[in-house]
């Protein structure tokens, strides 16, 4: 069955982030004129590097949460342009900081800003767009959305840590795992979804929906990503396939693998991850180990599982174009596996 | 003429801190509880590193002056007590993310964080004490305070990248370095202060003089702080005599004897601080010409400018225990250099 969406009015066949794009494109303008505004600066070398980061394109899908959130809740005022833009700083922002934990040499198919200008820039960048994001919120003048992003930041920087501890820990759990993606990927789509309700003043049980929705499609999201960083290929993907592998990241397609694997395959995993000690043709083993244990397959029907709370979670808002068209990203997202 | 504390009936013959800390003695104890709590993460390695860097105790001065400032204005209210560790956790956060930046190796006569747990979690740690500090000020429920603050931690990040940009070029002017410290040390006094009177709703000329008092003290402290990095012996300071030489930073010191010497002192500093190449002796030579040009004690006379102006900036308000401690601090600050 496939979802009519009004502004394209032929079946489609594969789900499209395009319907969303089209309702909050005009907004979108105006947030990606503030972006280039407020990242702008006197010393040089900050606009430099945003810019960097932010014209290199990303889908810019938290921002568009945050409109379209807003235009489904009728909301008529100006300051989810600004939220918006808060949103999209505090992502660019912890791109940048994340750059420098990991050790990454690309970011969206270009060199990470670290590898050009440095890990300190990359660090006191990053800090300046915090700045900006909050300033930014601060002018909207919503004491509730200021809390809502507030602990966002937070609760990611928390995740952050947690991931940098559970880095090493073969012994991570899928719940475990599951903890360091809410705070440091679905708090974050959790707070842009949620600020829309917030600032259109509507019923906290709103709020609740799309808190819920925007945490849920957070989480499938970065499971996708996760076994697409198995599974992509580098062009499509705008890194290297393989990089989490090297890096020691535990993901859970690795969780999964891992826990289903044997004694031998356990080894295998502990000296590549844990010990960082990786050899040649150990990523094509890893890859072949995903497989055998269907933990790629797994880590996107549980993605599906996610997908279908976030779906679940705006189910009793009444019909509109908004509601199908973020509806129709959580499949999109899911999709993006095949 | 000696200044008379209340609290210390006897002839004062240096001017101290202490009347200051016996005044907010009990609201800071309040601060170091809420500090303790608020640094506190089920990831364990976040109390760790932040701790390392809260129990090696600077001096608190940001939140003394936060909670002086509040009870000079009469404020009778919780907020000053989230609002003081905020600011805290603000200069925690900043002092994380330099030592990164900076690749330093001690911090408060301590290893510094990044050399016991890694840049990495000093840079994510930073983000998590950031983010608590924008949630303890969404608490106190002050749009205005927000402002303030908010303003403080983009323009501190700013200051930081500007001085990463002229950290390599001699040629700074006294302007331009002033305009450094304004924004990475001066800001965050600046707000510390000024969100005193504004919790405590005093008109807007209260919270002009105490934005000026606060900002001018920041930057009689950082010139102090300059001439200490040159002056100052290793235990006393909790870091090394020429820091800053080592690290190629252009102080006020190093600007007025660039300025001030011959073209052979020229090309030494340059050598030094914009090469990078540093020989045994150099530290010795370059004490020697900031000796020779007066610029030590020149760089404390300039503090002492800017310790009027704060002090000048407190006149208008009548006569209190509160006003004296705060005026007694400028000249504490500016005395430390001796």
């Amino acid at each position: 069955m496939g979802v009519v969406v009004p502004l394209d009015d032929r079946q489609k066949s594969e789900p499209s982030v395009e319907p969303l794009v089209a309702l909050v494109a005009a907004d979108m303008e105006r947030v990606n004129r503030l972006i280039l505004s407020k990242a702008g600066s006197d010393v040089a070398m900050i606009p430099e590097v945003a810019n960097h980061l932010i014209s290199s394109g990303g889908k810019r899908l938290r921002p568009m949460l945050t409109l379209a959130a807003a235009q489904m809740c009728g909301y008529e005022g100006e300051g989810h342009i600004r939220l918006a833009t808060a949103v999209e700083f505090m992502h660019t922002a912890t791109l940048l900081h994340d750059d420098v934990v990991d050790e990454s040499d690309m970011r969206r198919g270009k060199l990470a800003a670290r590898k050009l200008w440095g890990n300190q820039a990359s660090v006191l960048v990053g800090d300046f767009l915090l700045g900006q994001a909050f300033r930014m919120m601060v002018e909207v003048g919503s004491m509730q959305a200021l809390g809502v992003l507030s602990d966002a930041a937070a609760i990611i920087a928390e995740g952050e840590v947690m991931q940098l501890a559970a880095a090493k820990n073969m012994a991570t759990t899928e719940d475990e795992y599951l903890a360091v993606i809410r705070a440091k990927t679905a708090a974050l789509f959790s707070a842009a979804a949620e600020v829309g309700p917030i600032v259109a003043g509507r019923p906290r049980e709103d709020e609740a929906a799309f808190r819920s929705y925007g945490g849920n499609l957070g989480i499938a999201f970065q499971l996708i990503d996760d076994a697409l960083d198995y599974g992509g290929s580098s062009a499509k993907l705008g890194k290297n396939v393989g990089d989490d592998f090297r890096e020691g990241k535990i993901t859970l397609p690795v969780v999964l693998a891992y826990r289903r694997g044997s004694d031998e395959e356990r080894a295998f995993w502990t000296r590549c991850l844990q010990g960082g000690e990786i050899h040649d043709g150990d990523l094509a083993r890893a890859i072949e180990l995903l497989k055998k244990h269907e933990a790629l397959e797994d880590t996107v029907e549980r993605a599906r599982h996610y997908g279908k709370m976030a779906k679940d979670a705006l189910a009793p808002m009444k019909d509109s174009a908004h509601k199908r068209a973020l509806i129709e990203v959580v499949d999109f997202c899911v999709a993006r596996a095949h």
